[in-house]
């Protein structure tokens, strides 16, 4: 814990007081990672809700005191991605690698020393204020959703309810197949419920995500250390007659997604890739399966547009058609965050939801 | 050229006289192989038009008389893909190399001997008359199409055209890449312009293939031995400011599978896979980049459904909204056969018609 200055917002840009914010597998992706997109020193953190402090020019979108949600994945919404519905990619904005995306500096700086600070996927919430560029925040307007909520929406489960809505578009009656069973996956599972998948296979190599998985809608649950001398893929196409309609790649491994692949059906299965695979290997695919009717595709954040699509879960969680009480496996307070890395390090959580302020947390909790 | 004797239609086969037949570069593919599935002695062919001479058992669809395009995808019109709009792969009838689909027996025996002959594809129209399962024939009705029309709907044009059409399902005012600009590459070009693509990227190693492309809706042409220091990928990102809509792999080869996919825009850039890789080699896709909106996927037949779209698409024929004149670039007789071969090999034909009546030829010709 160091003291960092926190400059004021520039030009299109909002300084948000962070009110709470989780530990996504990414974090501890890039918190491990030696080199290059890693930068040090730097504030990782980009799952997290807060309230506008203040915004720089020519910022009419919020104004101080709105609660919102940032986001890695900017929404300028002028854009030919913006504008279209089959994108949720910006190509305005790109991402600088810890750094603000238009002018390409930090608003952090050491106290002690003042020298500069990076950001991380543009949002930089394990601090008690950042600034974010307003392509990056979601306002969630008069939502009493509770703060917890909120920042489980800013990325991981919003990536797994995403994708099975906006990018599997799934239908009623679909069987689906979801490798690892973390935030992602689990969300992947809920939203495949909502949309009313009628079978959802769980892979994960932690017998004791079935349990919480049931809850979430999990139907079936494979361990691949339990599958003898047959693949998974091979036990999933046993299972489903052929193989699954939806295939959800939710771990970041090429060797998975191959196998996630080869568990999709001939025909029209299609395969959703929504790990991060960090030694950027590629994967690898049949060209003959693949013309069989089979298809690869990929999504950040689930194929949700930030801005459009996430006020729409926060109603659905208000709604209790999204619940999202189980995600929530610790609290505590932001000097407890090096805690939270161990928790997620040895798999022993899904979020723990870090509050800035111990009073709001006691409310929170009880 | 030897005698074969063809055996009557057992149940639910129909023995068709050809009237005329294409060589297709799948015929070439497996002329070359040495080894399975090639199997030896065969009797090639896949692409034909012809007249039913007699039916088998429980044969209702069509009679004798009936003038029928035979096809070496199946539809059984009853199984799970058969009855879903969104595959085109009959689950019920598969693929037995070289034999009938439903006994794994041949048709075929040399007259001189007896010794069996394998067929090829389901179709083997390389032959006076065949045996085909009826899941495998299309009835083209009272239709007047000419028979090299017909020929030609058998498999490389409706492959072309119905990957636009049935995978891309290519809105107006998109871009395209066309990897390869033999039949099927033009014939993507052709299918694309129909649904009103409003730039179509060719590219071959041949440069003659841009003027037969320009008349068949090929806007730009890319010879890759011209790039110079760029790849093709970078040329087209270039030309179209990051990417096209839709590119389409029409060699089968996996380099340029990867190079096709490179071409693809970020945010929805769909790539589709039409080409065969005999080495079956695996087709390798950036994990990162697929997650960027982009999709991969892949279609036998262009994922047409062959007795439903075929029809469709011999009638946009006589509407003029298909044409394919430019398609037939060769006609001859049967005994000729052997310089089709050659004249594909080198890449100096498109489609060569091989016509089994010498005075039917005649009145094609005319």
């Amino acid at each position: 814990m160091v003291e960092v200055e926190v400059a004021p917002p520039r030009a299109h840009e909002v300084r948000v007081k962070i009110v709470c914010t989780s530990l996504c597998h990414t974090d501890l992706t890039f918190w491990r990672m030696k080199d290059f997109p890693a930068m040090y020193p730097s504030i990782l953190g980009h799952e997290a809700v807060g309230v506008v402090e203040s915004v720089g020019d020519h910022v009419e979108e919020v104004a101080p005191g709105d609660t919102v949600v940032p986001v890695f994945l900017p929404q300028c919404g002028g854009c030919a991605d913006c504008l279209s519905p089959r994108s949720n990619i910006c190509s305005a904005l790109s991402y600088r690698p810890g750094l603000m995306p238009r002018d390409g500096t930090t608003r952090f700086s050491l106290a002690a020393t003042g020298e500069p600070v990076h950001g991380f996927l543009s949002v930089s919430s394990f601090a008690e204020y950042t600034v974010v560029d307003v392509a990056h925040v979601v306002r969630l307007g008069g939502s009493a959703l509770p703060p917890e909520k909120a920042c489980l929406l800013s990325c991981g489960v919003s990536t797994g309810v995403g994708a099975a809505w906006k990018v599997a578009a799934l239908e009623p009656g679909s069987t689906v197949a979801v490798f690892g069973m973390g935030t992602v996956g689990l969300a992947v599972a809920q939203g495949s419920k909502m949309r009313g998948a009628k079978r959802i296979i769980g892979v994960d190599l932690n017998p004791d995500k079935f349990e919480i998985g049931k809850r979430l809608g999990v139907t079936d649950f494979i361990n691949p250390n339990d599958t003898g001398e047959k693949t998974v893929s091979q036990v999933i196409k046993e299972m489903t007659g052929g193989g699954v309609d939806y295939s959800f790649e939710c771990i970041g491994s090429t060797s998975v997604m191959a196998e996630a692949f080869e568990s999709s059906r001939t025909g029209w299965g299609k395969t959703i890739i929504l790990g991060t695979d960090t030694a950027a290997a590629p994967v690898s695919i049949s060209s003959s399966a693949i013309k069989r009717g089979r298809s690869v595709t990929g999504a950040l954040l689930g194929g949700i547009k930030p801005k459009d699509d996430i006020p729409v879960l926060a109603q659905k969680c208000l709604d209790k058609e999204l619940e999202l009480d189980e995600f929530v496996t610790h609290r505590m307070g932001f000097d407890d965050i090096n805690r939270a890395f161990d928790l997620l390090a040895q798999g022993k959580c899904l979020r723990c939801i870090i509050w800035m302020d111990g009073a709001e947390q006691k409310k929170a909790g009880a």
